[in-house]
């Protein structure tokens, strides 16, 4: 692996989830599922051998991690090291050789198994709206000024991003014709409220991706996907801020 | 309003001293004025038409904001976008809307304006000085090391900053041939002592100007005038710190 | 002294280790010698006249500074400002006049000279390797994520650093034919652990110089050198940490 920012920057959004994680390592690349501990959030992310420079796997193999560590550790490497990831199952971890001008080696230690798999939902959607990446972030800074969650409404015509404060609130619209607006497919009117602590962990996430989908119903699960074709995708999927009045 | 930085800067310095404020718009342009609850510090601040790309007020109205959400707003906008403030009397809010790539409104709640104007003094002074604004950053950042105070002292000849703290001391001198000082009219000398904690909030007014006047007298007022010719003057009015020793 | 950048970097690395420090002046130069309050590191900087572009100094002398304030003076200097320090005797202080566009004078207060003198010890050493500046800070920052010592080894064919922790651990290793190893004199294996904490404050002298001199010896001190030709020598010894068990 020449360059490490596919996986860091992955691991990075889904570090703001979870702390431990667990890699399904096949020959046909890597899955790791998560959820978040206040089940508000679930996070898949799966990488093809293709992100790798090399990748050889000839048996699947599963491995827990700190994440944090593990991240902390692939953050420490330099533009211009080369970075192995080597796992020593004897020795009860994994090595990761980053050479330069100078060796490096970091041992991070295997975790348990966590006794059962996480189960991730399949949530259907009737809809979905494709965005540059800066919307989203824009959105969510602007929505955190006045309030903790964030009203998502699309349209055949349009996209808005809002949030109600007890006193202002903000409004950002995309309608058919915006250049930020690279898809938009809902054939009805769709409306829903998510946590904007949770977008703001997710959005982290889009430096994998060019562009963001976004998939949601009315009072149902958001999907935010990050893709980089060929290589990986990121999925998280948020449960919706339901209003009890 | 293609360009908000002249606003946003004013606002900007203005918030150190207070929370809310009323302004006043009118066909001949926007008054604010502001007095810090400690009233230690008084503010004023005039914008022409001509800082805005187009000003529309009929007649002469007054509203009052939260002066930190209404400059969190400005601050949103983009260098490249378009921001109109648009007031809604009927709705009891005010309208920012921005559009670049994508369309942003940012509704701000009017607050009840305050009963009594504010009734800000027309100080007597007896010479002025004028000198690079960075002069006063340098100075204000020195003197802070020591006290948390300055002696302001203007002659003839020379305007000196001076801080003395219980072990060490600091002096910042100008005389009539340092190519930072621009201007200097005292005809006797004239010493007054300011609140550095002050200071450092009003000179950030200084990005709307390219030189900053100052104006004092001993054991008297300090007025600190920013000035862009033909758009817009901001100007700060500091009570002396008088030694009761 | 037209550039106080060596006089700046250097006490900046000491200020980390005292707060207090006692400056002799001679003919020949400037001496500082300094041991920390928990007496695990010393550190002398010896600099020539020619750090300083006129050095007039006739007889000896010695005065104690407050070493935060004196250093906080020196970084208010601007890059373009000519700075001339001078003893003021007669008052108790050290007058530092920068002059640039404005004329700056800082007053810093004279303490009361320790009575006794600071007795450094001269090490024995049985080899050195000198390497770039960058492998320090790189090694440091790597080792503090898993722990608070790292271990020095020395061999005739390496160098190399490593770190230890409860699950995960952490190698640097420089071999003869490691660009940034310049120099390896070791005849025999030495190994010794020191303080994360002191290293990450003494490797703030490398701005001085262009490598990092080391010197150990098994369970020894440490001896760190920044060494600027024909102009200073900044050197820090640390006390090794030695495990009970």
């Amino acid at each position: 692996m020449d360059n490490v920012s596919l996986l860091r920057d992955s691991l990075d959004a889904i570090s703001g989830l979870v702390t431990e994680a667990t890699f399904e390592f096949s020959p046909s690349g890597l899955i790791l599922k998560a959820i978040d501990p206040a089940v508000v959030a679930m996070t898949v992310l799966q990488m093809l051998p293709t992100c790798f420079t090399q990748y050889e796997v000839s048996s699947p193999v599963k491995i827990t991690l700190n994440l944090d560590y593990f991240l902390e550790v692939l953050k420490r490497a330099k533009q211009s090291d080369k970075v192995i990831i080597e796992l020593q199952s004897d020795k009860g971890n994994l090595k990761v050789a980053m050479t330069g001008n100078i060796k490096r080696n970091f041992v991070v230690s295997l975790l348990e198994n966590p006794d059962k798999e996480q189960k991730v939902p399949i949530p259907e959607f009737v809809g979905e709206v494709v965005i540059d990446n800066d919307v989203m972030h824009e959105a969510v800074k602007d929505c955190q000024m006045v309030s903790d969650c964030a009203t998502f409404k699309a349209s055949p015509q349009s996209f808005t991003i809002t949030a109600t404060g007890d006193l202002n609130n903000v409004k950002h619209e995309l309608t058919k014709d915006s250049p930020s607006l690279k898809s938009l497919t809902f054939k009805e009117e769709q409306v829903s409220k998510y946590s904007l602590e949770y977008l703001e962990k997710v959005i982290r996430g889009d430096k994998v991706a060019e562009v963001t989908k976004l998939q949601f119903k009315t009072n149902y699960l958001l999907e935010v996907e990050y893709r980089a074709k060929d290589k990986l995708s990121l999925t998280f999927i948020l449960a919706p801020r339901v209003d009890n009045d």
